[in-house]
């Protein structure tokens, strides 16, 4: 597994995704299938997509029976076609069928997240050099697996949690009294391997948080035009990032303004998921 | 909380999201909002939607506070429009902003599954008398929650698990030798408060799914034509369900053809976040 | 193991066994017994039993120590004379005498219902085509091993908790307003895989759930003459469940009844332990 | 709580027999039963029974809706007569018929163990003053609630488990090379608050007990004059457990030796659960 | 409790604690303390000390039994005397004395590394403005705790975990081929809420590291002589943490070289407990 | 794994050690450290110590990657030399470095403890034949490896916690009104296989303890004349432990006393960690 999915992190997901679904057993199949017979099955694109999971996907088998084998048939990132084979699975039937819907869950979640960021990230670069980039609208219990997606599909990731990132926010500067406490306060107090960003709506703002000293700023909802000047007067200050509502049709246009990262909600909040099945031999 | 929403589940889900966002504390709030702080905010619609999930939207302050209250101000499974107040959250402002992200990633889903349910059952509703139905493609660790959502888009749900249901498909036919030999195990040694179900994909399984004592079928991938006549067939021995690809375009021609039950996978698999915000009263 | 027996599912429940009883360690194994010492040890029937759980059995002794092997010496369901073995256990010593007690206690339970399920399922069978089934008065904890047993010893199992099976019981009657409301109510709203089945005292509740559409009827310590009726009157309708205080001596004149089910609270919540020894080898 | 029933520890079992039978929601009670409709419901012994348990059936239902109240109407370890009331329930009907058979099957079963142990007492009582004691065949989870139980019926506790006692059994005997140098090994090496205990199967093995400096000696399956003699040896010098296949019949004769202790797995491993019924008002 | 203890962080600690502890009760106390006896116990210094983890420590006890009340009488952080009472606890003797030492345990090792913090840092501001800065060599499990003791004796943070800061070492240096590779890969690849921080060794090293753009950079082991002139070149480009080795007799002449953060291992990882006692009213 | 170790305790504390520290990826190792890198890296130690936790340090690299290959090259209790190599690791880099300060964070605590008790060991047996002995004063969440670490370092374990153990206190004696009815008390309560000590201040209480036939007294903060008579009393009735604020410079005086055994709580509470390195091969 890579270095940037624990096996315990992994294990924790799956094991619930499995105990939600299987975990007393799949009546089903017990009937129907004898408990020693083998079979072999495909995963396959059922449309174009940016490949990311096949671990998760090959983990979730061997969590149900650690003899089934997963081949990966595609790389992490890769742009396959629709029909192309993602793995093959092969092993004992009844528990390949156990884990098939568990497995094809999580798999088609971060394929359909990388590939929406490969989207989002070509249109950005037809604007300019800045990054698409996540945010903290992830699945409540996948945050791990949607970022890792995100980057597989040449996205960046955001800050981890509220711990791993200083970001002040609106209601942030209502109840310290404005952009320059605030930014103070952070410089003064923040662990120092943290940059510190802001959250500002009007050039004043961004003065202001310039001035401070901060390390970045964050401007919300700004029109191009108001982008651009503040871009021009953060260069060489601070790192300017862009959010609010930013869609597969604007990003292009707000790259062109400069900014250094854009971030996304919709990377990760409303992907749908990607069509892909599993096929079992007959 | 509701009988149907288990206050143990509900926690477990809950401090999952927490856990993720929150668990070592939020670094920023810190530096910035006075520990003593107190303040309100309100859960508003920016869109119309469908509501779902304010008690678990509540749970999370709670979590996180048990001193924050939160007032809901809307029905579950009412149809609000945009602008809406949803739920007012009153207490200390620091825990309130730690907590927001969650409360809102969790409640945005929830809204979004519902609002898409509703959709579907209208449509529907439009061609006959059919249950429109979720199936087991929900995202890993929230099923719980996102089976309860479809319920208040006024949606049905299929069976919670492999353990309590038996629903026979392609694969476990072909291990079984056929439709015939698959019911009559199935029927000889599932427990009896499950009914048997049996995927058939053309009118002559769906006679031998019949002739064997199958308690439901469901017709995969059916044209409409092929359908009303499978309606026909079955009239008095089984339950119909219709699966398969089904699209809110598609979905009032379906129920015209009579069957009991339609299942939509993209009710949960690839629903849209509903859009909500927190706005905290300066 | 079994698909019927989750690996996940069995390793929480032997695991929790072991951290009761050997967590922090076997202190007096630790000083009277060498660490490499290596040995082998048999699992022998006292007495005549039905055979049940030998994989969970062998899972114990894997979870102390992974280089321990057990060997399967009977067949899960299988009817063994006193004196049989059961299994051989070979590896270290100091391991195998620390998870003995927890391997035992679980087979010697699992061992126990299979057996008392077994006799229950020969007197039946002398009266007539009836299942003998399990109830929901399991041991906390322990339901899928002892649901999994009463398999073991013939038996069949009921639902397997309150989401995989509608039973409208007295206290909903009461409280929904007599069977007919009750019937309608579960039929209108329950997910179409689950049958709708009602607790009946009376042939006239017997009526009454049969014109509202009952799928299956319980009936409540009927006396055998009563029952005899309530067949007749359900045959073609619904599925017929005896039920409440079964007993070994009663269980082949309910069968003679003609019903369909009867359910045997016995068969989990006062099994006697079955006497099986583990012995080493000198 | 009592301070032997650590809440922790209670809930741990609590949550997971509710989770195991209720977690997803209890299907019937929801379609049938109103969710705010209110109720008392009374918990009847159905025969006569040593109470012990009302604790943990009271924190059943807290964990299914804090809001519910239990009014406990006998004391741990009275011995009441059929027909007595235990406790009475009030609160939401819902929740209570959600969290009924939990609750009941683990009151069931400590009263089960309770009543048993009593039995097992006052037989003993008539032969002697040797204390009634439990053994590690417990069931598994369940050791912390069975070991109160036989307190609350009058007897003694054994260790808790591995570590919070010496015992050197036969098979330790065989590894270490017999009675004395295993008595000295575990002299040298145990905690100093445990004693050192050692099964012996013969007087000449209790004289090298004894002699090596025990603090206490098992008989194992010894009859009955050759325990007096090892009694009336042991005096003054070591602590003498009776043990191996006691049963109701037998521990009269067996307290009549002398024994300071008799331990019994019947108690636990073998307990019938009492009949105790849970009573909704009408 | 404060915003940077969230409480399910801190109850998975004490409960861990009191699991190891008093999981299985509390067998003297049962024996010879009344379960209805209430008492006051006074938590009070033996020595001087800088406070820390009052709220952790009032939270044991109400895990314990949720009826005792903890009065804190001395602030976080505050520096007292010997014989100081830092707070009072009111309720049932019984579960006081089972919480009693788990409480202590916290609350010692907490004023014992605030306590050794504050040397720390008032010896630093002798010498100049760095911080004094916490390391990863904490505790396995307490470094939550650990970290807020820190700030609680003045102290700053390092990161949190390897997640939430960007520090490369000598052996990613070994494995990227030198300072700029490593620094350029972080840069185009780390989530930009982090800094980027580099250890250098020499001032070679360190030229290398500022050329390629680093935020900050760690001296390893450096003399002071060495450390002033990295700090003059430094200066405008990047933080300069001083590491390895620091002691209390060292880090005024380290902070005299102008270093921006120094961070101390010793903090954590050798702090002796602090002496407090808990003691009943007669 | 020692039997003394259980798998599962080991794992619970690896786990929780490691989801601290990398349970979201090694941000800073995925950017710089290619992932199928190959290495060796040895675990030496930087100052004399006795040797404890090796399979501990094995066992966090098998969590983090199971294909890395840890050699062990010292023996548990071995008293090293600085310089001396403890341990190989050999496998894949990225991981490496992922458990990399979770390995040493542990081994330097068990290293740390060993080395101390090692000393106090030597001390003490310079005076008499006493046991030294560790407490209940042990890092949360880390008792069991304290323990093994006592032993490791040639000391003796106290009670595991507080149910393998009667230790009757000065809170409990003021509870129970005096030493001879708690003792009694405890007699006729405890489970025999424990033994029964109660804490001494003087010698009536001492007289006073043994008239009512107590197994063991540990006096508290005695001199060592005082404690001399102690010991002449109890010889041949009960073992006498001594306690409070023993150091290495009183160690030696005590034993002389003859106790029998001396508990020292800055074995665990204030151990310093022990300098142990992981260098990776360049």
């Amino acid at each position: 597994m890579d270095i940037a999915l624990p096996i315990a992190a992994i294990d924790r997901i799956v094991d619930l995704a499995l105990e939600e679904d299987a975990a007393r057993g799949d009546v089903t199949t017990r009937l129907t299938v004898g408990p020693g017979r083998l079979g072999v099955a495909h995963a396959a694109a059922r449309e174009e997509l940016a490949v990311a999971g096949l671990g998760v996907f090959a983990r979730v088998f061997a969590r149900v029976d650690s003899s089934i084998e997963v081949q990966r048939l595609a790389a992490e990132g890769a742009w396959v076609a629709a029909g192309a084979r993602l793995a093959t699975v092969r092993g004992r039937v009844a528990p390949i069928l156990a884990g098939e819907r568990v497995a094809l869950n999580i798999l088609q979640r971060m394929c359909g997240i990388a590939s929406t960021t490969r989207r989002f990230v070509e249109a950005a670069a037809r604007g300019g050099r800045a990054r698409v980039c996540d945010t903290r609208k992830t699945t409540p219990g996948l945050r791990l697996l949607e970022r890792y997606a995100v980057r597989c599909g040449g996205g960046h990731n955001h800050r981890e949690d509220l711990c791993s990132g200083v970001l002040i926010k609106d209601n942030h500067l209502a109840a310290c009294g404005g952009v320059r406490p605030a930014v103070l306060a952070a410089k003064a107090g923040a662990p120092h391997p943290l940059r510190i960003e802001v959250e500002v709506t009007t050039l004043a703002e961004l003065d202001e948080a310039l001035a401070a000293g901060a390390d970045a700023v964050l401007l919300d909802n700004m029109d191009p035009g108001t982008m651009t000047e503040a871009v021009r007067r953060a260069a060489g200050h601070a790192l300017v990032e862009a959010s609010g509502g930013v869609r597969l049709e604007t990003v292009e246009a707000i790259a062109r303004t400069g900014v250094d990262v854009i971030s996304v909600g919709a990377l990760t909040h409303s992907a749908r998921a990607a069509d892909i099945a599993l096929d079992l031999e007959p």
